[in-house]
């Protein structure tokens, strides 16, 4: 059997199986980060790779591709409340690529991470095929603190933080050669995400937060990851969903279905999250104090799925998004 | 100019002096791993990035990658003085890979890491065109018992642990398909690597280790390394250097010379290391303690410099060793 026949889900599962957890190990393989139990605090630490062929469409900057590898590490950091401390990068690169596209690439990993607060720490310079990005950021959490996939309970309200859809419109347009003139914001959204660092430690910190994670594969496919991971059913509104105005002024000009950009389409790095109703004011009011719009899009139930409410009735949402391996 | 003009070493010194240090940085890019203070102890952050091509002989075997992965990495911290707390895997594979590799794999990096009293706690799984596995690993050190490359005094005994040499000869067996029989433990050099994580914990706990790190370029170059980042002089006694006896049998029986494995080959994950020389004799004891030799093969004097004592008279050790993009 193929890696292409069973996909990347299938293939974290095996290793979620596989690796024991150890006695400081709070968090172990199966959530957008690993938490480690060092005494007073939890170390967060994540991993992302980047790999030029599936990562980076025709036409990516140098420091696109840094900023990108920063902020997809940062992003994992930011879906468990924790503050960033720094990041270390193994980057693969073919011998003929110029010094100076290397120098580039350094250059804006180093003053995005400094912009959220971190430090570039480390790393290793490898020869390789094609480019390749690996980063592995580490920051602290603390106790009580730590916003997981697992936390949600019914009652909660499912809230989202920004827009959905612009990646995966700009991806749409720099894949298919669209005319991107006045599209500059979805090919930005795509090129160069920003991590919710701050918001992440915002809603770890107001603690009303239950469960969070990041919009990576898709609003349907991470909301299907917490909902099962915390054993609940979630119902979210079709109508409060926060489409980017953009995303749709786009797909209505060239035919597309937004719908395909903001619930199925990944990249988003928006911060997904559920919150105790109690505690739901103040958790606009924290995100107001650092300008990050966020609308509450729905709410959990007892009992299993994700179901997406359509003039009156719910229906089953599929759990659909970006998934490796799989064709 | 392209990456194969001005090699890796160029490479990380160019990413050095982009990367600014942030006030929790005790040690950023340009020693074994980073050093971060997290308040009463540093967090010690590393990551290495093995790549099919040029890491992984004809016919290494998915246990041998998963092992190798996590023994480059914990190699790291070992020569921080660090104690590991876990690791984080970046796996880029090809499509059309057997699921079957991927579980070998896996299952080897969590059994080799638990070995060494640490987790697997996270990864990423991506495709990509040729194999390419990159950890990251991170642990903990005492305060005041870093152990940096920048520490060698005047005075200073230079030491080793275990042989050199039988890793590069394993690499010359596989690469120039030599006849194996006989040489297995050369092979399993190159191929199983193991990491000197309780020599390392054990030198720092005891005290008397100025500056360490791992042979990995090779003992020339890492020597070289040391020397300059402490701002000293290193003299090497050839005689005392411990080559590997079946490496020494090895390259006699093939007409290769000896020292071509031992000093300029790289791979061996010995700790290299410094010693105030009132302590020598209880470095000796704790390394005899958990079993590992350890050898005195010179000392540190004021000045610059590598040099090599031959037949009584001094010569300059060459800067030579593994080196990425160079040719």
């Amino acid at each position: 059997m193929k890696l292409s026949d069973i996909g990347e889900r299938s293939l974290v599962e095996l290793a979620r199986r596989i690796c024991k957890l150890g006695p400081r190990v709070e968090v172990g393989i199966g959530d957008d980060a690993a938490a480690i139990n060092i005494g007073d605090r939890y170390l967060v630490v994540t991993t992302d790779m980047l790999v030029a062929s599936t990562h980076f469409p025709p036409g990516t900057k140098a420091e696109q591709m840094g900023r990108k590898a920063v902020a997809v590490n940062l992003s994992d950091l930011a879906a468990m409340g924790a503050e960033p401390l720094g990041l270390v990068f193994s980057v693969g690169l073919p011998r003929d690529l110029e010094v100076g596209f290397v120098r580039r690439m350094i250059r804006s990993m180093d003053a995005a991470t400094r912009g959220y607060g971190a430090y570039v720490v480390g790393g290793d310079l490898d020869e390789s095929e094609e480019i390749i990005v690996t980063g592995a950021a580490f920051g602290l959490a603390n106790k009580g603190r730590l916003l997981t996939r697992s936390g949600a309970k019914p009652g909660d309200i499912i809230a989202v933080t920004g827009n959905l859809g612009a990646a995966a419109a700009g991806l749409k347009i720099l894949l298919e050669r669209l005319p991107a003139r006045g599209y500059g914001e979805l090919v930005r959204a795509q090129l160069e995400p920003i991590a919710r660092v701050r918001e992440g430690m915002s809603l770890a910190k107001c603690g009303y937060a239950t469960a969070a994670t990041d919009v990576t594969d898709s609003l349907a496919a991470n909301l299907w990851q917490v909902s099962k991971m915390s054993g609940v059913k979630s119902i979210i509104d079709r109508a409060r969903v926060p489409v980017h105005p953009l995303a749709l002024k786009f797909a209505e000009r060239h035919g597309f279905e937004v719908e395909e950009f903001a619930l199925f389409g990944g990249e988003d790095f928006e911060l997904l999250f559920t919150v105790r109703p109690e505690g739901w004011r103040r958790v606009q009011l924290a995100l107001k104090r650092i300008g990050t719009p966020v609308a509450a899009i729905g709410h959990v139930e007892r009992g299993r799925g994700v179901y997406i409410g359509r003039e009156g009735k719910l229906e089953r949402l599929p759990d659909r998004g970006y998934e490796h391996f799989k064709v």
